[in-house]
């Protein structure tokens, strides 16, 4: 299955999928088709959330069902455009000249997207400003870039991305840099852009402060099919990738993945591969093995893309089903030295994905003493392992792409976008919605608030020894004991809360000090 | 269970191990503690391969079974020690000037150890020398690396690290790495250290060129086991990383895990839970997430170290079982915005391991706008995550280290080296070979050769149109029209190869400029 104008092949003879199989599907394809079909035209497409999926406007914005949602696309477009230009010609600079470094402040989809791409298509020799992430609450990871970035501070451009605005690891990422601005006497509202939803916290916070720029996300963009938005085009632009011929690849493999043929329709030909593979129920890992360097973050980018929109509890009609599709992997042939063991001789829970990029570099190789090129050996172990892995009868799709370049990148983008987004239909669940993640989140602030709480109680009673019952029942919180008895633990390992374990026989009792 | 000793406290509460289960296992768990003493003592743990497995004696050489062995690791240990030495202080130096930079030239057991402890306990603004690693084939990725080192080439120490030496990647590699030396005027020799075993041919390449040193590799040592052995130690000493401390965590680990009780033995405890969750046949895959930015490529060493060991055809007895553990996994909180949405409401086919470190970072926290730090939200969130996954009845295992050192991180090295042993045992497979790896290399060389035949005939022929049919025909390749196709058109896109794609209406033709 080869597409000239994408540059791409798609090669599924080693899934053995039987002629019969796709004509059983053909009606469940049909429908997917349909549903595909309305979700561009508009349609309500995630009823849960009462929210229209526009991802694949974002290329093309004539797709778009109002003239108000065309012009804020191609308005957008213009303005990261004009915006990375003034940053580029300085006419945007920070206080201390103009900016040589990007702080991508986000989490998720607010970061995997940009983070592949900054590592698939940037250079650290050649990028204009040189991207950094905090992606993570993780204090000690923070310290660690900015440790880095150190004098470089004045010239670092912020941009912090959250739809909603209050994602809790990005308010705290950005409250961490609004610190470290203001300890070298810096304006932190000269340094920063933000992308998020009008009218968001973040958003209100950007205007009243001042802030460079401000740049929409919308609801029918979910965050993990957003890196053809603002979410993904801004750091590309910043770093100096041609975001036009990104949004190129990205339409022109929408173009193609349009059809209604699934034998030459390559994102439903691959989810035919994925039903196929696991028979309608994710019964088998997918394995994603990119042999190349640049490649090594997509693998990271596809798990959220396609575990976060397949894995889901109900289906469409609110039966329980426990669907889902679980990713991983990083490169080959780096790990083929990994686990390609158990690949070929283990578990056969699995089918795998190798895409080769067939341009190994630009310019002339450097050869080997076996008068091939290194890229040269790259393709023979990815065309070896296939063949090792296939005979042993386990599921083989290989992806070719002819180079690695802001245009590949789109069309794989776009391409398991699309697959996804049939496959869900195939199983009939809801692919754009993500109901799981709340509780995890909601636990999560109830234990901030009951921390909160015992430290009050610790500083109102200086140098008392609790223990962690009589410190619950304190706090009204005896029903989570182990929640108390945690916290406490962890205040103790770390010497600036004050807090001391103070172990005396066979009790431990705790104690501000 | 806490182990003060080690800082280390393990929660298995969360997989509901019924105690039936524990005692069911106790015959079997009675073997693999007496396997173990054997292996440790000196047996011959990997009767495949006719070999002893040593990684216990690495950290406590007084358990190796004979003198030289003793003799070696502390020979080795000291050598490692005084080397890195000899590099701070700039007695041994690039021929630019005291070295500034480290490039490990490894892939697999040689790269992913050594990865995995910079990224963990590596700080840029304080190491020694820098790390940068070529683990791939990947000419562009090799490119990039060089690029960056730039001007800083002449003070750049070359680590290449292969077993047997001739590992085919790390050949590319060091090769590549010769000639960008040579481009530069300087001596490769005086940059470069080899770790190898005694006799390989990168160790008599490394004699006869006189390189700056040479450290041993032994057959009782794998590589996926090989991270306190130089091929750990050595990179982590030239980084400034304490490898006494590194080593003591791994030797205290060992103590505790040498008990054969498994209620207090955590690796024993660990195995027990992976063999409960999926039923001693690997039908749940294990989710790996360190709360902790430094933990980022635990997984991936982990990947390796279980996948590897346990991926297997063969049980002991040589009975088809198709054995293995599939392990991925990032890091926390980060991952929560990818796929805990599938871990929460998707397919139960896994248990998750989630590590936190319970001291967030030295020096006082910045406290957010709540009034906590950014690390107790890292704590909120493993631990909201924790309670909203077993609520769904899916299997979490919870591991805290009290906090990140070179302690710890042998700590965990250990831990997971002994888990993996023991639950081999349990389900009677060889852990220490890896027979799968061999069909992928083979089938590499063979395309190798064939497109170095392709080439001879291009070249030999200039600007003769051929077909596919045509040219496997004459290179003798009939029966392997498809890699004779796939290297024809890799070539085609390869402009210095010199091969063009000619297509002629329905033909497609190749020929040698």
């Amino acid at each position: 299955m080869t597409f000239p104008a994408l540059g791409l092949t798609l090669d599924l003879r080693g899934m053995r999928i039987p002629a019969s199989y796709r004509e059983r599907l053909q009606p469940a394809f049909d429908r997917a088709f349909a549903e595909m079909r309305a979700l561009e035209a508009g349609a309500i497409a995630n009823p849960d959330e009462n929210r229209m999926v526009g991802h694949y406007w974002l290329r093309n914005p004539d797709l778009a069902p109002s003239e108000e949602i065309r012009h804020e696309i191609r308005q957008t477009v213009q303005d990261v455009k004009s915006f990375a230009r003034a940053v580029h010609e300085g006419a945007v600079r920070g206080e201390e000249g103009p900016f040589r470094h990007l702080l991508v402040i986000g989490i998720g989809g607010s970061a995997l997207g940009p983070q592949m791409v900054a590592h698939a298509l940037g250079d650290p020799r050649y990028d204009r400003l040189r991207p950094w992430f905090f992606d993570n609450t993780d204090p000690d990871g923070m310290e660690r870039v900015l440790g880095q970035l150190g004098p470089e501070l004045g010239r670092t451009l912020c941009v912090v991305i959250s739809k909603s605005g209050g994602t809790r690891e990005t308010a705290n990422g950005m409250y961490r840099a609004q610190v470290a601005y203001a300890h070298k006497g810096l304006h932190f509202a000269r340094h920063v852009v933000a992308i998020t939803q009008r009218g968001s916290r973040l958003d209100r916070e950007a205007e009243e402060c001042g802030w460079l720029a401000r740049f929409p996300m919308w609801d029918w963009v979910g965050g993990r099919t957003s890196e053809t938005s603002a979410v993904g085009l801004l750091p590309a632009a910043l770093q100096g990738i041609n975001i036009d011929t990104l949004l190129l690849g990205a339409r022109s493999c929408d173009v193609i993945t349009r059809s209604d043929n699934v034998t030459s329709n390559p994102a439903a030909a691959l989810a035919l591969a994925w039903h196929f593979a696991g028979d309608g129920r994710g019964a088998k890992d997918m394995v994603v093995l990119p042999y190349k360097d640049r490649l090594e973050l997509l693998a990271k980018y596809l798990q959220q893309l396609v575990m976060e929109s397949l894995g889901k509890e109900l289906d469409r009609n609110g039966r329980v089903v426990h669907q889902g599709l679980t990713v991983f992997g990083n490169k080959g042939t780096t790990d083929q030295h990994s686990y390609v063991q158990q690949l070929r001789d283990g578990l056969p829970n699995f089918f795998v994905t190798l895409i080769e990029v067939l341009r190994h570099q630009d310019g002339p190789p450097v050869l080997m003493d076996t008068g091939v090129g290194a890229g040269d050996y790259l393709h023979s172990f990815c065309s070896g392992t296939a063949r090792a892995i296939a005979e042993k009868g386990r599921g083989v799709i290989r992806i070719y792409v002819e180079t690695l370049s802001p245009f590949t990148i789109g069309c794989l983008i776009a391409l398991y976008e699309r697959a996804v987004g049939l496959y869900a239909s195939l199983i009939n669940i809801n692919a754009y919605h993500q109901p799981g993640v709340e509780a995890g989140k909601k636990a999560s602030e109830k234990i901030i608030g009951l921390e909160n709480r015992l430290l009050d109680q610790f500083r109102s009673h200086r140098g008392w020894p609790w223990t962690v019952e009589d410190l619950a029942a304190r706090v009204g919180a005896t029903q989570e004991l182990e929640e108390v008895r945690e916290l406490c633990w962890m205040l103790s390992q770390n010497p600036a809360s004050g807090i001391q374990l103070l172990p005396v026989r066979e009790h431990v009792y705790f104690r501000a000090i």
